[in-house]
């Protein structure tokens, strides 16, 4: 699945992708890079992205890094998330890195980073896991996505 | 604070809540309930409603437990969120029941529940903790919202 | 299953329980409680007792809880566990009060409370959740252990 | 602070880091390298590690990896701690491998990810913030320590 299939495939199923106005920059299997532009309704009062986006963007970010890697991935549900705000996000787009770390016959799990357009410091760090679909948990690309070197 | 004066104040400084149409029917110190009204850009494909509306709810329902607890509490951030989805959402509103379990001189930690309206089963199960401004956090209504009975 | 069943079971299976000297007081379908006796060696510096041994209480105390909802419970793991550590527990017995809040086919959910013995107030909050044996999550007693009233 | 230095200090405030045999590997400014040996009463039927044991050790490499990063760091509190179970560790030692990512004024972050000896694929991954000491925040060595390359 490419990025532009990813996202108009999304947009039909969940209609808050395209009210949020999220890019797909990346989608790898294990991987994918998500743009949110800033507009000022997501904004909070002293000019920051408002946290609810950011844990709408991560979560999304995270279900596109699952595409590549199980068939039937767009049945995959969310189970658990859990989001550490670091700090106050500047007033411009946010941009997620998600990383799946291991993607079993039951359960996915993962990690994305948060960050500022042009800023090297994550403004949140989110872990979810993804309860996979029985059916169709095959083929698994491969199961380890962040091994010790 | 009152329920309206709370949603007038934050759809203010944080436009989100007026985009998601929050209602806030209740608002004591140390507890919300706060309703999302079902819509259709809300939902997920299935006649569902999507994660991150609940999320969002969670974290304003929360977000308004801490308002008659400390002063200044409008400068109250977001530390840490946690997500248990159960099941899966009727298509119809949520509705958020926060209550918050201990209020410290850095940190509150509170703990929502999130049902499908008329139902008794929660869809989600959400705890999350604030970072209480420091130069506000007095006067403590109480330090404790869920003790042993 | 009763507890001294349990924790007889237990003391075989996993011998950190006798280790850690973890007393059963009550153990029902979907709830248990869980008492750790105050040792030196599980103190830390000042008088209190150290956050891992909260951590493990809280996680055999939400395995009780399971017992008596799901056939072959023994063989259920921890998935996540997530613990918020409130206050600074005192140099004494810690309570665990574990509740199953959701029990479904592949995941169970569940909450623990901790206190300091003779306290009102926790010492901490866990959520944990659990991974259901496929063979044999039959029968579950009932799904939902905390609906509202 | 040494490695040596660190076990010698926590052995001293923290009998259990004695009891549970923890080994600091590596130590340095918001990193550290731990093991726990592999011991017949840490086990849990099968031939696996028991899961607290894993959190006990995620929670004290990360301890350690505050070590060398604030003045005081002896007195920070672990404040929330998350723990994903990603596969069954085998019968043989542990290794955790700490990393912080974000140290402010109040809070400090940082993720473990844990191994059995030999292997490359992680057992547990864990997040965990901490409670800054308010007296001795200062130096902060650097603020982050994940940033985007």
């Amino acid at each position: 699945m490419t990025p532009q299939e990813f996202v108009d495939r999304t947009r039909e199923t969940t209609p808050l992708v395209g009210v949020l106005g999220f890019a797909v920059e990346a989608l790898g299997p294990g991987t994918a890079r998500v743009r949110v532009p800033f507009r000022g309704d997501f904004a909070r009062s002293g000019g920051t992205v408002s946290g609810p986006i950011l844990m709408a963007l991560a979560d999304y970010a995270m279900y596109g890094a699952l595409m590549n890697v199980i068939a039937d991935a767009e049945h995959a549900v969310t189970a658990t998330l859990n989001i550490n705000f670091l700090r106050r996000p500047a007033a411009r787009d946010v941009i997620a890195e998600a990383q799946l770390i291991r993607c079993g016959k039951r359960l996915a799990f993962g990690e994305v980073m948060l960050f500022s357009d042009g800023e090297a410091e994550p403004v949140a760090h989110v872990t979810a896991t993804y309860s996979v679909p029985p059916q169709a948990s095959q083929p698994v690309l491969k199961t380890n996505f962040r091994a010790r070197s």
